[in-house]
C-alpha cells in the first residue's frame, strides 16, 4: 500500500543533541532522509525497565499503590523500575519487587520471563521486560531505592489475580500492569495444563 | 506500610519551564514538597491519543506495519494517533483509522469505548483512549496526515483477531496494541454472550 520510496529506516543521523542528560535523557536528532529532506526528531532515550508480576502460593498478586505526579492521582500497578547499568534483568526485577513491596521470591520459587515490550513508541525508546515471580512471600518492609520515592506514598496491596484482572479498566488502567497481569494469567494457565499431563 | 508524612500529592509547583514546546512538550517543574524539600521533576506533557481495534465482519483485525525510528525496527500495531485540539475522541479514532489504513466503519457499524489507559507513567502524562470499531470495511488507500508520516513506511495487515492475540510476545510487542486486542476480545466475547440470551 505504501507509495513512498524514501524511508526513515534508511535515514542518516547527522547530529544528536542531548537536551537533558539526567534524570531523563531527552534527545534531539537531526536526520537526513534518503530523498535529501532533513527532519528534526525528538524522543526520550529511556533505559530498560522491569515489571514483575508477583504471585503468592494461593494465587494472590502483589501490587503497589502510589501517587503518580504526572497523572495527578494514585495508581495501582505492578512493582516496576529501571534496570541499573550492567544489571541482570531478572536481578533487577527481584530487586524492584523487594524495594517496592518488601516481598521476595519464596524458597523454590521461580522467576520466568514474560517477554520484552515497548510502550509509547513515538515518545520513548526503551523496553519493559516483564517477569512472573511465583510463589512470593512477604519478608519485611519496603525499602525505597531513591530519595524521590519517599514522596510517592507507596503501599502494598494484595488481591486474587483474577480479581486484579477484573479491575482492568476500573482501578487498574496502566498498560504495563494490564499486559503483565494478562500475560501472567496465560502463563499460569499453561503451567496448570502442563501439570495435568 | 508507608512511613512518610510528606507526600508529593501535596507538592506545590513553584515554577514550570517548557524545555521544548513542539513537536513534543517537554516540561521541567520545580516542586516544593510539604516537608520543604525542593525537587526537580521532568516529563513529556503529551496530548491524549486514540488507539482503535478495527474488526471486520468475519473477525479479522486491521493492523499497521510501520518503521519506528525510536526502536530502530518495524512494528505491527493497531492504528493510533494524537487527538487534535477540541476533537471528539471517537472522531479522532475513526480519522486515524482511515488515515492510516484506508478502512472505515461499515454502515451499521459501531464504535465502542474500551476505556482510557496510561503507559510509561514516569515519562508521560497523557492517556490513550481505546476503541473497538466493528464491523469495518476497506475503502480506498491510506492518506497520511502529517508530512513526516510519509517516511514511516506504513502498510496495512489484516489477520484473524485470534491469530493477532497468538502473536502477542512474538510479532506483536507493543503494550497499547496488546491492551487493545485483549480488551476487544473480551468485549466481543461479552457481546456474543449477550446475543445468546
Amino acid at each position: 500500500m505504501s507509495n513512498w520510496t524514501a524511508k526513515m529506516r534508511n535515514a542518516i543521523v547527522l547530529d544528536t543533541h542531548v537536551l537533558l542528560a539526567a534524570p531523563k535523557r531527552w534527545v534531539h536528532e537531526e536526520l537526513r532522509m534518503p530523498d535529501g529532506a532533513d527532519i528534526d526528531w525528538y524522543y526520550t532515550d529511556n533505559p530498560p525497565s522491569v515489571v514483575v508480576v508477583p504471585v503468592t502460593g494461593s494465587g494472590d498478586v502483589v501490587l503497589v499503590r502510589q501517587y503518580r505526579h504526572n497523572l495527578r492521582r494514585d495508581t495501582l500497578e505492578l512493582p516496576a523500575g529501571i534496570v541499573a547499568q550492567d544489571e541482570d534483568l531478572g536481578a533487577a526485577a527481584l530487586r524492584e519487587l523487594t524495594e517496592e513491596t518488601g516481598w521476595v521470591l519464596a524458597d523454590g520459587g521461580e522467576l520466568v520471563s514474560l517477554g520484552s515490550y515497548y510502550a509509547r513508541p513515538s515518545e520513548t525508546a526503551g523496553y519493559s521486560h516483564l517477569f512472573l515471580a511465583a510463589p512470593v512471600e512477604a519478608r519485611g518492609a519496603a525499602k525505597l531505592d531513591t530519595e524521590i520515592e519517599q514522596y510517592f506514598d507507596m503501599s502494598t496491596v494484595t488481591m486474587p489475580l483474577r480479581e486484579a484482572i477484573a479491575e482492568i479498566g476500573h482501578t487498574i488502567d496502566g498498560l504495563e500492569t494490564i499486559g503483565g497481569l494478562l500475560l501472567a494469567q496465560r502463563r499460569l494457565a499453561l503451567a496448570r495444563l502442563g501439570e495435568q499431563d
